[in-house]
């Protein structure tokens, strides 16, 4: 590759850090085509760092899983769409932390399914990360085996400006990404955003060494990340939900409640996205969907929850997304990777 | 191998197929151990042959979705574990068929999601369907690409009768099992079902030559299938909700509404069950869980809607499930395979 | 008036009680126009007696709700209307009992809402029952003000046989109506419902002395009732789900999950009920209920949730439903109360 | 009375219009006890005037549902209670205007419970306001009989600015109030709102002639106001979620998805305020609630839906709501309606 890449560099302060997606100065901006390496912290902001840590006492409410960002990207107007394809995604520490959380959770009394228990009891989790190795260890509380869990590295949070001035938390996900918690948000996956204003307003975070579908308890093994993405952008097309893409797949999101609704909302974008590329009548595409899509949990313990439609592009024939912007920006990828 | 294997036969005439699970006399009664070797018919009683047979029109209402069985199994007693283990699922025909049905599926108007839109068009689709090949072929009906798709052969709808005498109607999911249309019901799978009455009263059917993750039409690629099942029983120890079980995966089932219920219900009894195995606080499960686990969606169509909740067990250290039963029923069909 | 009023009697024995609707012999046979006196027991079979009676302990599962009946009534048949009229719905003692239950309400984990806590604790409330002063008394079992609550009878379970061989427990509200657990069931009221076999199979029971709506803890102040119905038959027009009349409003119910989808179809159905009495296109009806229907939630408890859709008389110009069947119902009830 | 009343003025130019809780500049600021006279825009903007005025070709999107304010309130500061009571609600003009939307509504697919079907028909009612009389006129858009409603004048949405810098749609219902669509919402109610930011930041708009519980075809019928509220601050003790009082009746309300879990919310603080304002084991309050507890639904159409709990206060014996503030603003609103 005889082009030369442009390769930026962004390590928030900690007083840097935002809380949410919307408003707010970018604190970089760049060109369409860029590398951006970066840091980002773990959604505890790194302040949670042994097991008598509890999250309730050392953490500062509401700010809470922050984020790296806003990166501006020249040139990106409302309706357009933003491809950010994820490089590399490496723990930055040899450890990593989990937890319950008061009122958080799938499992637990939450304040919108709010009931008369106590919260389930808080507990810290502390994890060795092993990134020789590839791993991060396991190890119960209160007995019972340890396990060796393989490291799967993903952002929970990415996301850009929301619509109509609105401004969210960093802990919701929606339309404008933010907290969807998939992991499939890891290295090798190019996610589209619909641009809601100008310069697209991208940040990201909520690192995780792994996750569940579902992050039942509500939180992943939480890591600072240092991140590599490359961003790009192509006029018009922009989705309404955000969209993943890999080598393999082609995926659709929706995060709302209930999670039906969520459900609703990736398989409608899915079918209507496979129509598009193919030509097939939407009665069609649903029925392709029907037969070979997947349908994995991203989130269940968020503001919205979150599930993603997920089709084999073998099945998808001759389609290309987006304008192939995935392809172009494997390629630019790969030229970084070579050349670092 | 040298102990004789007890194979016996179930071929229900078309006035024995069952359209509900609870009630009725068993079709037959087998020893636990017992193979059995079994027909049943597609989702639509076989009426549904080419794109002109609207299933609204062809098919006799309420009386879809046909199971074969009963089977009753010898000693089976309330609160027993019956397990049985999906040894082959072989499409019957050389197609199969799918359609869309008004006030069915998760992208339109449905009884219970009730709406002033008229319902989607009903339309089918026939598949060929080359058993040598292991494909089936999806022609969308109106124009665009073709997509040939592996076959990967399931059953929809496999129970047991509920408890305190309740009859379900054989498109219901529920605690008994019944309509789950999950993918994960392939052959080399044992599902662990709790027993409500006097000899458990197993029955299946609603064969897919495959399915996504959520059905999100309403219906799969729907075929009459020949299945060999072996059937065993653990006492006691039944579960609350059918649990699956492969060389690789343990996993829980919910089938509820709304979907986070579903999840819940299977992410709960996944919890609590790794718990039980290894000795682990509820809390330690849970954290376990909440890295390591998947979140499948099993169908968002039917009556209940059901989330698979999987956990690799090689997470799940030194885990002896349901007494072992699964490797005594691989056994079993390794054998039944090698001598037929 | 002089035609002769038919006047039966249904008082079961503790052995006659049935648990689910669907399925059995009815107990009795009664002509269209009969009015029946009947006996109901409370939900919990008249084992709660005071605060010391734990129903985990005294009741004996799943044996819960017994209900009066089935009563056939002549000449039904699937497609009809089978309106039934509550005359008069009296508390049977001067006392009456309400608890909360392990995994049961709606501000608690439960079987289907699953989650890690530990069940909210059992309590039982025992309420003092003053027919003549028409009032119960509520004692808090752990200090604070009493409360004197005015009497307002009601029936929280009717209904009929389900459609297609199904059986469901009494403790299910839906289509065939069932464990609805709305304030709206009380004497002055029509339910009507659709009949789904030959003799419609009517049964009632759970009756409260008064009911919030929602009945959040689970449980209302649960009473054995003498009441007294009249039953009537228009052949054809039956509603897919049970519709209630009184002099003043028309009321459509749904009973499913998620809360949401109650909502839909019950005022899915007051608004095409609302089109059909009026000649209104369904937008136009549409539009009228959204400004003066009234939506208050029945229960939101039990297995399937229950809306109700309201809307006053005034507002359907020259309406007359179901064959007014309501209007002469109530000159029966009339007749009956001035002769008794 | 001899205290002499602050009475300011409000009057948005339509360029002062918000669209958004949070952020910005106040337009206002005033002293707690002070009476303010503003008038409000309806929730197209005033842009549809007649039935050919579609509100996708005339508003200008996102720009709908403009509110009045921000107000700041003196001293106000996070943890406090605003106390806002309607002192009167006068339809502006002899007009108001209802219609269906595309993708919104409750009986209709939208963005989040996305469905396959084209959207339903967008039309517009026209209602005539008699201001004299107090009625709107409905009249079907083709043919049947028209419909005298009484008019009961309410304000659909009224808020805080949220906790965490967050900024939402005016048309989302949340903890800081928005857009709760509840008929509640009428002259003679205050309403108690969680303070978040310093001055509180109120405001409100989308009135309604008159609105049905739900909301189901998405809007009421929709009318500029003259509106006269009195605002005051309690130090301390700020709800979670908006609660309503009026002489008869303690509320609560809780807006999210699904609806269950809006009830849920509404009923916990209902619970554990009515605990709270008694001495009551929150179990206890939990009983009487059951018992006593009225649930209508607000809406069931907007980004959250909002259900509202009901308790009569004769029910909670010796209760004082927020240090009696409701009384106080009573006696505020009695002598400005004597002066004026």
């Amino acid at each position: 590759m005889t082009t030369s890449l442009e390769v930026v560099s962004l390590e928030p302060t900690p007083d840097q850090y935002r809380f949410s997606f919307g408003g707010g100065e970018p604190l970089i901006t760049v060109a369409p085509g860029t590398v951006v390496e970066l840091t980002t912290e773990d959604c505890y902001g790194g302040k949670v760092r042994g097991v008598d840590d509890l999250p309730s006492r050392v953490c500062d409410f509401p700010y809470l899983n922050p984020v790296s960002g806003p990166i501006a990207v020249e040139g990106a107007e409302p309706g357009d769409t933003l491809a950010v394809h994820l490089v590399d995604i490496a723990p930055a520490r040899d450890w990593a932390v989990s937890s319950t959380f008061p009122h958080f959770g799938a499992l637990t009394t939450t304040h919108s399914t709010a009931m008369l228990h106590e919260p389930l009891e808080e507990l810290v989790w502390l994890y060795e990360v092993d990134r020789e190795r590839g791993t991060c260890l396991f190890r119960p509380r209160r007995g019972g085996p340890e396990v060796e869990l393989p490291l799967d590295p993903m952002h929970g949070t990415i996301g850009v400006a929301p619509a109509a001035g609105e401004v969210f938390a960093s802990i919701t996900p929606g339309a404008h990404g933010g907290n969807m918690d998939t992991p499939e948000m890891r290295a090798g996956t190019t996610v589209h955003f619909g641009v809601n204003v100008p310069g697209a307003m991208l940040a990201l975070g909520d690192g995780h060494c792994r996750q569940g579908e579902g992050e039942v308890c509500g939180t992943a093994v939480e890591s600072a990340m240092r991140t590599v993405v490359v961003v790009d952008l192509v006029k018009g097309g922009g989705p309404v939900w955000p969209r993943l893409e890999t080598d393999e797949f082609l995926m659709s999101t929706g995060s709302v409640r209930p999670l039906e609704d969520a459900y609703r909302v990736s398989q409608h974008d899915l079918v209507t996205w496979a129509a598009q590329l193919t030509g097939w009548d939407p009665l069609d595409a649903l029925q392709l969907v029907s037969q070979a899509g997947l349908a994995p949990a991203g989130n269940v313990v968020d503001t919205n929850y979150t599930m993603v439609a997920k089709l084999a592009k073998r099945y998808v024939p001759g389609a290309v997304a987006h304008d192939g912007v995935h392809e172009r920006l494997r390629a630019t990828a790969s030229a970084y990777l070579q050349q670092r």
